[in-house]
């Protein structure tokens, strides 16, 4: 099951980036959910590359076929599965990719565990993979919406200049990203995802904290080097006196009056705003040369063709949102199946 | 499924702190490993409080019984049941805290979740849980061995101070240390995570990226609340070609010139050593007035009592290779059935 | 997870017929469900060996120690771990069985599996490790009660004499029993099972359509050869018009006026009472010489000693009633779950 | 999960009747099988209605799609996709059973569990679906190819007529079955399932004993009432000096002279043939009026246009062969893993 993520609501994606198509099927989306094609349109818009001067070049206008699961635009209860075909990649730019393995690639990892691999593109470690997953997430935050629960991302930061609004309004990081385009180059960066509405008592102790759970979604993005909740790492630094958050109660609601706990403890929601810092690290596909080896072990020098984003976080944001929707719609329904009794 | 770990080599715990025992369920396991009683031994009194100046008072025997899986020394590849009684603790002290709920505990969390919980100690989310995972980690470890594969996990910081062997010969340390024994206060710690001799190929791409599965591991131990790999939150700030690994050959083997990937690309082993970093927070058991509220909302003052430890790290580290070896032997079985017509 | 049934009531069973002890873990209990010592007492003496003429002498005390998840009498919603010793067994009468494989035993198959055994009764497979399932189905039934959901299953035939009531009253039956004692003999037997209560549109399409678990937790009782739901085997010489139940409304609800469906249609139960008919293989262990292969595969002759069942039904009932009940609470959670939009 | 089969060969389905398509995702077959389109072509036609005098009239082209997971012709380890647009149907013949529950069929069940349904056909619980796993067991049919292990299902009894070979070639069942389509009646039927060429030692004790999950499989398809292993029911009248199976040593492998266990003990495969008798329901679709009641719980009467197969089995043996080699694959992988010591 290394492509299905979630146990009560499952999503399974499949695709490579050069491929036919990619997409998903959705396995547990309650009956009686409206969806249309046009609900996919803005989220796929985020993701999609060609816009903004500093984005990848491949143009893609991912026609969203709904191929199972829905009749007169309400979901049935049964799988949804969602469909993007594969248009205007050029697989030829990577016909000298065939024999070599690019640095900060998964083209080794994926010879060294299948023996074979598609060369064109990275496969299903491209970035392309995070279309299914988008599609996906749109189903999820629908499902979060109606229960007003909020997902949001944001980029905070490019090559450690803080980032507030729009990082395009941001002279330095316009400067940043302008350089890398000049010199093949690109640039690490950081998002903020943070949830909104989520009443207290989901997730669960111990196997699946939903803490470890949107850890590991996050994880499961390409270009994650590092996940943090709350106080995060500067808690390693703090005391106890400092770091533990007083409990209040505002209105007849138990919550805390300082949130160094990111919206959970134990593993559990505790109904304040859950947040999550995510590290990516700059994109491996640069246009600067580099130093590697081919298939045989032999030294190589490479130059990656066509044009990439110089930076992930931006477009990562929308698949950010995706998978954090993704895994707590599978414990809320995890925590009401086991309510069952009460 | 909240309290197993794995898909192949399924680990689940039982038990909460004050409760009879706490033990696990290996599920899983080979056939014809040779175990008993006293490989538990170094790993379990690695984990024990009660020794060292500043750790909790609780002494815990920690008699470790086989309950199953076991004959004539060997495992017979059915489920190995393991259990750990409890002992030593003294529930009278949680006795003031049966309506109230304690900061940066999952006291309150956990009455939202299940309305009723176990007052006496953190139940479930106790530290004394962890014993069950260190049980289970031996065993892991014991698979790993025989593919000469070794983790090891080692304090790194301790409320900021860099640290480089045993933390009780850094005087800075235990001045810190001491300091928050005097002020009934806790101190944050940071520990490293290296895994050395893992063949490359072993992960999976997109939901069960290595990466998310070891991270998932880290952030169901109690207190964590970063995790990095790598480079990690520093890779936000680098240039591709700074981070890219440029791939050389060294004697027939494929490897990189630097480990900024911490050993895992696009989620699979790269052969590599894997460096993970773990941030702890200050442990919440404070001997220090805090304000909070009890179980109707009102507020309240608490002083927590008996000894606690000021810091997580030194006895985490023992847990933090038990969820890495755990998860470790989870991937590569998974890898092997993967492999079936090779 | 080859002991493990349910996805969200997990039942993780362990223990060898004679080794230290056989109990399991129940993952998914939902919190403050009264649960003591003394609610197992009843099932547990129903599957008890060595009472009535015809069973087995092993001598089982059955003493249930409660390890974990419950506090002041009721479930907390963590893992309930309940174990009974292994007392009363003599491991001596299978010394002459080390090197030899009993013919209708797994001896063999756990041999190629494993490639070592517990040679000492069954092991995983004895019918010992069904007192872990009672255990665990005794919690489900409690769970089911408050829904107004019963399970019971009954002893409707042995070899071919088909069973109204207590078998033991039934003359015929009595005698071939003796028959079967004196001849160092068994016979088959068959269960039918109901379920009455159970409200309709529990279960799934597909894959895991209710009479499929049903079905397959049936087949993982030892001795289990066939499973039939409704008509059953006779369906496949029916016609349509014959077979179809047609609906009707009594007083407001929608049922069949007929069933032969058994209570289950496209794999959701109808509101209908469940009827599902199980057949068991005569006992394998059998006092009459027997031709067979040692472990070498040399021809061999054995006797086995000491006092078997002469037939499997009679205290497998609690067993159907275990797994049936266990089944049915994990498909409705998932159920409720699947809801949660309504 | 409901649509999901296996833990490590996971099959995905998703399609309703008269929805765009049917489909599969395979997650977990190994990388390097050659796998091209005309594969399917053979099983395809197998389940393909409208041939055949007595068969469903629904044209289905079945041009089956691979959306994934196959480059170059060989598998790559990912998820494949494979996808067959619905043609064909005409909804039109379903607009009078909008508002009524069909005798026999999942209409009511479905209504009960999802609130809302496709009318148009039996969506997910239809024939329709099956395509998607005959696809899915084209793959898993090759690999078992490569192990020399061979699944074959047979048609063995129509409406109680035994039938050996060719059902066409059976005067009483073309008269039977040409009766039905006069008298717009179906009739019940049987299939026998054999195994040959499985390695002893596949499989698992207790919770996914082979027989269970091959159970679980089989009563996964629509219409089956029964299934039984080797001796099955008739098990239940046997002794067990007649029924245990002698094992005997033929030119140094271990066999046994009979086989009521139907090749597996214990739920391990003992390396014999594993026997499966499958009964299906007679096709509740009938040309023949039938009383129901509406949506409202209001009498009616109905007759189900078009043309419809009078008998299950002939169709569903091809299904019944990709479930039962999906299982196997599942199982031998899962064993695979288990070894990885030895």
């Amino acid at each position: 099951m290394s492509s299905t993520f979630g146990k009560l609501f499952c999503i399974t994606t499949f695709g490579e980036s050069h491929g036919t198509a990619v997409g998903c099927v959705i396995d547990g989306c309650p009956a009686g959910l409206f969806l249309s094609r046009d609900d996919f349109a803005a989220d796929m818009a985020r993701r999609r590359p060609g816009h903004g001067a500093f984005a990848s070049a491949r143009r893609e206008d991912d026609e969203v076929e709904i191929l199972s699961g829905v009749f007169d635009g309400k979901t049935l209860g049964t799988p949804i599965a969602l469909m993007v075909r594969n248009t205007g990649h050029n697989s030829a730019d990577y016909d000298d990719l065939r024999h070599v393995y690019r640095p900060g690639h998964a083209d080794f990892t994926y010879m060294a565990k299948y023996g074979l691999r598609d060369h064109r593109g990275g496969g299903r470690a491209s970035g392309r993979e995070t279309a299914a997953r988008v599609l996906a997430g749109v189903v999820a935050k629908k499902i979060l919406e109606k229960m007003e629960v909020a997902v949001t991302a944001q980029v905070t930061a490019i090559g450690g200049i803080t980032i507030t609004g729009d990082f395009m309004q941001n002279a330095q990081v316009v400067a940043l990203l302008e350089d890398c385009k000049q010199n093949g180059d690109s640039i690490g960066s950081q998002v903020v995802c943070s949830i909104v509405g989520l009443k207290s008592g989901i997730g669960a102790p111990v196997a699946h904290k939903l803490s470890a759970d949107l850890a590991a979604a996050m994880h499961s993005i390409g270009g994650v080097k590092g996940v943090e909740f709350g106080a995060g790492f500067a808690a390693a630094d703090m005391h106890g006196t400092q770091h533990n958050d007083p409990f209040v109660a505002l209105g007849g609601i138990i919550t805390k009056s300082t949130n160094n706990a990111g919206g959970i403890l134990g593993g559990i929601s505790d109904g304040d705003e859950i947040i999550m810092r995510i590290a990516f690290k700059p994109p491996p596909s640069i246009a600067a040369a580099q130093s590697t080896v081919d298939t045989d072990g032999k030294p190589a020098q490479i130059t990656i063709k066509g044009r990439h984003d110089p930076v992930i976080a931006p477009r990562a944001c929308v698949v950010v949102e995706a998978m954090a929707a993704i895994t707590l719609v599978d414990h809320i329904m995890l925590d009401n199946a086991g309510r069952i009794l009460s």
